[in-house]
């Protein structure tokens, strides 16, 4: 997780062998460090073939995920650990080294309360346990209002990370959430220096970075200040279709 | 709608009549040209009483809304023409000058379709008819996509517009809204010039204007050089609860 | 003066037969609107020469100066009148649109006063009228602070323009001098509007647009908004020696 | 030198015993860490006088200067290291903590040489030497081009400290200059963050911060990212004339 990556959403929206293939041939054409990998179903991915043809292209994988409304981490912490050690067994099994948890999707609609904190608290601890057992790191991504109601902003990860207290967990920064939640898209920065070590360089609508209303000099100035060294992953797309984001049916008139 | 506003969010999530009470005593506190007023839920407001007040404390008002699920212009389009024909009477009881539609919370999880585009243009022509006939000017607030999925920008408020071609029907922005949506803040303003008059100014995070990511110069330099002389409030919010997204209940693990 | 073009210090310092040539070569690489050529010594041009160059490229040009320390319109205002004629003579003959005048290098070390500010409200009058028998018009450039001690925002041009009351005479911004000397770089556009026909796109170090600490965002949207349809011109250099600066000798110790 | 200070220019342009003691009594109006106080004229400075102003008032000071033009470090060493004696002799005397050398009007109009940058190092490093007798430090303030030739950037600073190779000296900056010299203004601070010990914080037209085009978000972000602990001097004026500029005379003409 060093240098710079890109997000597979750029190509594809899922993970069969038939997308991983097409994938990993067009990440090929360029220079690049990593590729993460959205693991929307763990349990479909051929962690075999996905590891074969990393290790044919060389190139270094992180996973990352959102979780379904029956497995919340908030709200359905054993349904949650379940689902992670499957998530953390698929990403050490593809050879991949670290797998971030974003909480997409995972809305109660309410505000968050201290309950829901303490599930999330001891899901990711089960999470990094299992996860260092297989040699591998966890990430936070914190996400903005519409997508999560407790980890919004990177002092809000902060707070859980020093309370689950692994040494094996990071925080996952995304510049597209932050240019919505932080004071100012340094901020997310220096709240999380300590713990830092990747980030999504988004575009404010997803698009292409450098077209929008993020403020990458004030952005990349202080990841340089910091002294950052993590990955750097490009995420950009359209109408991605998540795991904890069920499409709703259009509604009746009742 | 000229000169400076507040959103009565600022106050009050509901418009009883111990709310507008309050609120209006609140906003006489300050040199407000205008207040804004949500009507969440138009049946329940006391007209009588709503105008009353405002007269009392010479305070035009404008009013904004959302379309509850069973009556979304998008795919009900006749429900949400009864709906909006209740609204535009209430706004026209309580004396207000425009109800503005922000298409909050309608979203299907799906793409737009021609159909939904054609079933808003529709809705609001025969909105903008009946606000005709009471003397009331009717808005369009393109807002962002996790609470509209049709439109989010400048340049797709003046697309439909164009084709509902009505004189009492204008353009209504958001800042906050425009930080996730447009290609740079000024873009929505330079889109819907012939259009604009209304904006909200209102932080990226929903905040204390200033405190965020927004570019408040190149958003009042922009409006400064189009000349812009509608109507600008204020808003901000923590957790409001709107007439288009209702609470979810915390899921039950299937 | 419409479209996109670039000033000559992109190539040259001089404006002698030979440097002429190259920098017209240069320029017809590109697809440029027009050039701008500063006249630092207009009697040395052979404006015969640099017309046929310029109908041969079609290469449309505007002419800028200083005024040399003996010739500076606010202390000198006779000498200034003669060096402009000349220098709008020269203008008309090599066929350019127009002639700007900067008051680069014009400064007294002291506050500016009521008298020199008249003397180049006469001055300029004296070169208007000239420029009009030629067919000509003449620009106006403030600059920072170190190159001229009387016009140096947008707002002062225009104190001094609605002085002159010429029709042919207008004003030419520069951004490079507006991040100096603006309260904000679209302050200078806001403040210039009706008279605004030209502007110099120069970043804050004189050197790559894009790789400096200007706001562009905020400088093309103020631009857009006041639909802006004058000229363009790319100014980037290193180490100008001007008309208006001499050298300096290495000083002696005393 | 850390905390928040003002430099005395806000108040006045000399230091003289009836200057000090209004300018002492203005700056205890306000909770100030310390002063920076213009040695202009260092000879003229009553240092007993001062010391027992600033030590009533319990208000720490450093000092700073430019040199002037027969005393100009880079074409005169010997005469700078004169100079710079009596100065540092003045600032330990009155109990001031550091000297900031800017080379302010410091220009021979030509390009810099690589015996003007010997002679700078020679002199601060005779200067370096005398300070440390005096258990004071030494500043180099990079300026803009228009008031020195040599030490324009940062990194231009750091390329000389690191060739002085003292210990007590450091690098003080300024967001007036670096918004004219610095690709960026973040760039200044991480170029020079291993020697950065104080800034001025002034606005691009030298006026109120805040109302001009400083980028201040980026300014504080990097600031912050690098855990800057050092002095932040307000630094704002108008027509200040110092000592490397002299007062030029309205020309003759010739």
């Amino acid at each position: 997780m060093k240098g710079f990556g890109i997000h597979t959403s750029l190509w594809t929206m899922e993970w069969t062998r038939e997308a991983a293939e097409r994938t990993v041939a067009q990440a090929k054409k360029y220079p690049l460090d990593f590729i993460e990998i959205a693991l929307l179903d763990p349990p479909m991915v051929d962690a075999v073939h996905s590891r074969k043809l990393l290790e044919a292209a060389e190139l270094p994988a992180v996973c990352s995920l959102g979780l379904p409304e029956d497995s919340w981490a908030s709200v359905r912490p054993d349904a949650a650990i379940d689902f992670l050690k499957v998530a953390i067994d698929k990403t050490a099994d593809i050879g991949a080294l670290a797998l971030s948890y974003g909480g997409i999707g995972e809305r109660t609609g309410l505000p968050p309360t201290e309950p829901e904190k303490d599930n999330i608290v001891r899901v990711l601890q089960a999470a990094a346990k299992h996860a260092k057992s297989r040699n591998i790191e966890i990430g936070i991504e914190p996400v903005n209002r519409y997508e999560n109601h407790i980890i919004n902003t990177g002092w809000q990860a902060v707070e859980i990370i020093e309370r689950i207290g692994a040494e094996n967990i990071f925080i996952h920064l995304d510049t597209y959430h932050m240019n919505i939640e932080e004071k100012g898209v340094a901020n997310g920065i220096l709240d999380t220096r300590e713990h830092l070590k990747y980030i999504h360089l988004s575009e404010s609508d997803r698009g292409v970075p450098g077209a929008g209303t993020c403020d990458w000099n004030e952005i990349f100035a202080s990841l340089a200040a910091i002294k950052f060294n993590g990955g750097l992953a490009m995420e950009s797309f359209i109408n991605m279709l998540r795991s904890g984001v069920r499409l709703q049916k259009v509604p009746k008139r009742s």
